[in-house]
């Protein structure tokens, strides 16, 4: 990704959060845990824990020397773990990346990379999710042509659309919050998933890593079985997709003969000085049009191979990262074009009026009945205890 | 789907279960499920849900019709309410396909559709990890060599290795029960979400059509907020990715040079009489590799225009069939290639000992911890109260 | 595929083109043209010839067994060699597939598969670049507003936004045309590309089948190295894209709100009398949407494993089918989106007048222009020795 | 892409090639050769162009700021050209991006980046090529066991394997040449392609700017016929999967039980140090797993809408460069994996000899002649003539 498109495509925080720095500190602090667990259960002595914790310091380390190595070595750990083996000296040397292989590493830290760069995303969408309650109580009835096929069918209201994108979207966003809270988890199972260089006390220290990262403790090592990293994947892609669904609405209700809603902050153009382009709304829809791509990605690497997989594993991590900085770009988008959000209550009347010219009845049914159960919801979900 | 390849990407079974006369069965139980209900609810007569009852047929309707009506109108429900209206009869036609739209009856019979067929999927899916289990225990200790991008690294078991395989199966397999038990829901709306035809008795006519079927009555209409298929899309997906994984690993075991394990039913050539190939890990390979196109294109048709689509709800039909009978292949194609597997631990014996010659440490770690979790983790999946 | 939505995603023609019994006679045809083609480079005696000839009668042969020895062997073609055998008699039965394995038997059945169900969907693709070519000719000066990001933009013609048309769709058509000229060749290899039953007339035997089957013939076998079937598979994407890109401006125009247009024989709603939907257009849509997941999928499948792959190859069979059917959906839905579409000229002036209110440049600049060279590019295209 | 990742998924120099800075000297290189072709046409003064000319110093312009003003405005063309304009002073300032719209600039710039780009990348193609082509005549008649569904069938030869990939990879690489010089084409229509700023002389000043720039002439401007990209990006795709095909195969053949052949260059590991992976190949394998989604993701994105698409034309420029990267990266990763690849004939002939014991026929049959066409073709487009 260029920095010409960062703000395209993600948004300049959430680009630092999964950048190589961002993926060294996470490397780090899975070694840091690591150390410090077994000292914990007695695999290793204070003193190392020490030292490896006082070692794990990101300006320690070359990103072009482990970015080198990683091109090199098909992983960037062996060079990680060879500095951070010299920086710590001869006798801690034995307790860094204690039973480990290069995948526990990457995997453990890739859960926390996504976590810590999914929690201003989620910020992002919830800021959606709340709009849209909001537009949806305002114009709860509000009188709105109902469009099927791009064809005006019955009447409803502005506020009943609303409705349905906001159940749409706090279904999506319940489904990224579970897998977050349940799914990420720890990778610890050495070079075959036998923790061999700590088999006596595998259990323990598997738990100790998992409490000392904040994560969840995985039944077996899932070096080969991806479905949390699908997970992961898949609850983006469907979060993604619902907010794409509210942007383009704006795209649609924005085109000129209808003119039903406006951006607050409209993009201009190169060529027509007066033209005002639902810009963030067609950011968003693009970046979401790139999801479903990288999520069959994901998918078709899940059979990975024995025990460490010959290439499918090695295509996660770029897939990953673009998946998380999609997500970013959709929901700081998608937020925007939501913002300030100007409603043209009187066109949309005109329309209805159109509508009810022809003939067609004029009553909008049961459709505040259906805001006020997508308000419900919505309330029930965002009580203090609601949020995770 | 031809029927020479009929038993290649799916099982007869399945096919029977997806095809057009079972879509049929689904829409005319949606659109009796519907009057009984108004009946329910007071909004039709008794004699009315009586009729529609006694009309809904399928030898009373011809899919050569319906699907004529379908190819022109982007719909096969038109022709099937306009016949289902002429067997009714004047009195009971009012009452037919009473405040409903198209995309009601359509999303309704799809969730019907999914859940049966996917029914007898889901025996072959607990089949496969209850035999996996089985190897699991058997082979707790059987060593074997561990191998990483395919090079001989470590001493791990045979259980091990299974015991992993298990909880990636059982974990899939929870998530899609978990969206066939939360996520099916009955879709009811009318022509754009407002449910006019019903308006003063909306959440009672949605909520007794939802008890009828038995499917979840959702917040508010989905018509295009399509988390709940994705959600069951990508379900699918990562459950047949986590079948294959272990496909894979039974044609990788077989190869002539490793010949670790041996399918029970081997396929023959055409060419060399002698030859024995893993024929049904094969097919379960490539059923798996033709979901994440298929799950990529439901969510690539997520963002769906205003009150109805135009051409990506259309797509979904289709698509959600496939999913559904790969699934099945997947599932059998690989219950196949585990039934009655010979394992040669003679061979993995042997590979291990020539490992140890290399110099390679012999021990298997905590391999059996692992495996003693597995199982431990698949009996609490499996008691009687565990399985939905 | 379900006969409920034969004629939603394909045609009926186009799915008898490429069912059962279509791979059935292909796959017969092929083993006819190799023992005729071995007979001629003196490797068979002409009785033998004659004898497969006369016995390669589909109706000989049973579907559900081949079928079933397809889901057992991962290829039908171990029983479909078996019955020709025993129907050609003893004399002539060493000459059957004779040094061929089961992949070269399917691999060119498939090219002809291809051929066939491709030759009438080309046709309704010219029907739509004939149909573009009309309305560009006729609307070369009638001025439509241009909409950019459905922003009115500035003037432009109808007539030039269906020349840009035109070109996109003469452009994929040529390039289809090419790979089914070019690309589809020929398999013949043996059971590891060795041609071992034949070796001493290997070059002879490969030119004299492909000249029997008016295949191309290859360099060296394929049956690991799958560009040939992803130029058909991409060529078949491209191709639709363009089809849905006019299908999708037809729904657009269509709009209530711009009504610009109007298909002619719109379908209904089953719930709202006097809804006319742009149904053929929204099917192409539909159809379209579903192709690059599938194209993905064969490109995906390309890696295939030394000499034969263990799932990927197996699993084109269906893939291609889809691709196939669904470029044929495609095509037909778009033709009958375009025959007699109504051209509302009166509220093209309209929006242009109120578009020029606004103060906007009144003139249509070099739309004409590019009419012009996109109506000589495809007259150059479509003269009698132009087409393929 | 981290810089952490940047030599996995990519090459550092392909990198730089497709970033914002290549970006923008791209952008400036379209507006410099338009004006500069305005003059040569009569529409600007000399004057203008010698000033365009010499403002178009990528030094002059701010990345961040016109990074900052492509998410808002959802390009970055709006920035760019007002700092030029601004750059110029007013006298040259009406010739600055005269006729033209955003689209014209970054379509025509990501012809430019894209054959820039791919230069480097076609070389290490050619050196793969080079290299099968090489080891395909060294080993024409080394017997090889020929795996079928990783099953020993038949005995080829190592040359025959190499000679199968060469024409893959040859046949792919002439179709990426194709694209490059048939497809990459100016993009100039103004705002809805009618070129209205210059209608008087259209004709001319696109002919005058494809040549200033050496991209093709375009029919019509294709500012929502995206054909061009669609076979650009399908035959990146089918380039990347021959050249996996061939890493999947070295990844293959190096297991520890079959050692037929060796990496010059193995990788290590973190954990076991006489670990010798073949890093490379599973490198090439890793990008080349990327790009089917890549590619569908174009192809999705194909039917844009109307004028000016409003979501999947912006999606394109990310796509396409992370397209570019990774097949740069599948190329340089193979090519690595080839150089100095170390062929065990001794293990081969071993493999065989264990083949032929069990009763198996041990000729290698036309391998030899397989072989002989492969290095005739690759000889034919290899002379001086035949490479573009």
């Amino acid at each position: 990704m260029t920095g010409l498109f960062e703000g395209v495509y993600s948004t300049p925080h959430t680009q630092e959060l999964t950048g190589s720095e961002a993926w060294l500190r996470a490397m780090l602090e899975v070694e840091r845990a690591l150390t410090v667990a077994a000292a914990r259960v007695g695999l290793a002595p204070q003193s190392a824990a020490a030292a490896v914790t006082a070692a794990c310091r990101p300006e320690s380390f070359n990103l072009d020397a482990l970015g080198a190595g990683a091109a090199t070595e098909a992983t960037p750990v062996i060079a990680l773990v060879a500095r951070l083996r010299s920086l710590v000296g001869p006798e801690a040397s034995p307790y860094v990346h204690l039973a480990a292989t290069s995948q526990d590493i990457l995997d453990s830290a890739g859960a926390l990379v996504a976590r810590s760069a999914l929690g201003p995303v989620l910020d992002d969408c919830r800021a959606v999710s709340d709009t849209l309650a909001a537009l949806a109580l305002e114009h709860r009835s509000t009188p709105q042509v109902g469009r099927t096929l791009l064809q005006s069918a019955l009447v409803t209201t502005f506020g009943a659309a609303c409705g349905n994108r906001l159940t749409g979207v706090d279904d999506a966003l319940a489904g990224l919050e579970a897998v977050l809270r349940d799914r990420l988890a720890v990778q610890l199972g050495g070079p075959v998933g036998t923790l061999a260089g700590a088999a006596d006390r595998a259990e323990q220290l598997i738990a100790a890593v998992a409490a000392e990262l904040g994560l969840a403790e995985p039944v077996t090592p899932w070096h080969t079985a991806r479905g949390r990293v699908a997970e992961l994947a898949a609850a983006c892609g469907i979060l993604a997709g619902e907010l794409a669904a509210v942007a383009q609405d704006v795209v649609l209700l924005s085109a000129t003969e209808l003119a039903e809603v406006e951006v607050a902050t409209p993009g201009g153009s190169s060529a027509i000085p007066k033209k005002r382009n639902p810009a963030a709304a067609v950011l968003a829809v693009a970046c979401a049009h790139r999801m479903p791509g990288l999520v069959a990605t994901v998918l078709a690497g899940m059979p990975q191979e024995l025990q460490r997989s010959a290439g499918r594993w090695q295509a996660e991590w770029g897939t990953l990262t673009e998946i998380v900085r999609l997500l970013a770009g959709t929901a700081r988008h998608t937020r925007t074009a939501l913002d300030g959000l100007r409603v043209d209550a009187d066109r949309m009347h005109a329309h209805v009026d159109a509508l009810v010219a022809t003939g067609t009845v004029g009553g909008f049914g049961a459709a505040e009945t259906f805001v006020d159960r997508a308000l419900a919801a919505h309330a029930a979900r965002t009580r203090p205890e609601g949020r995770p």
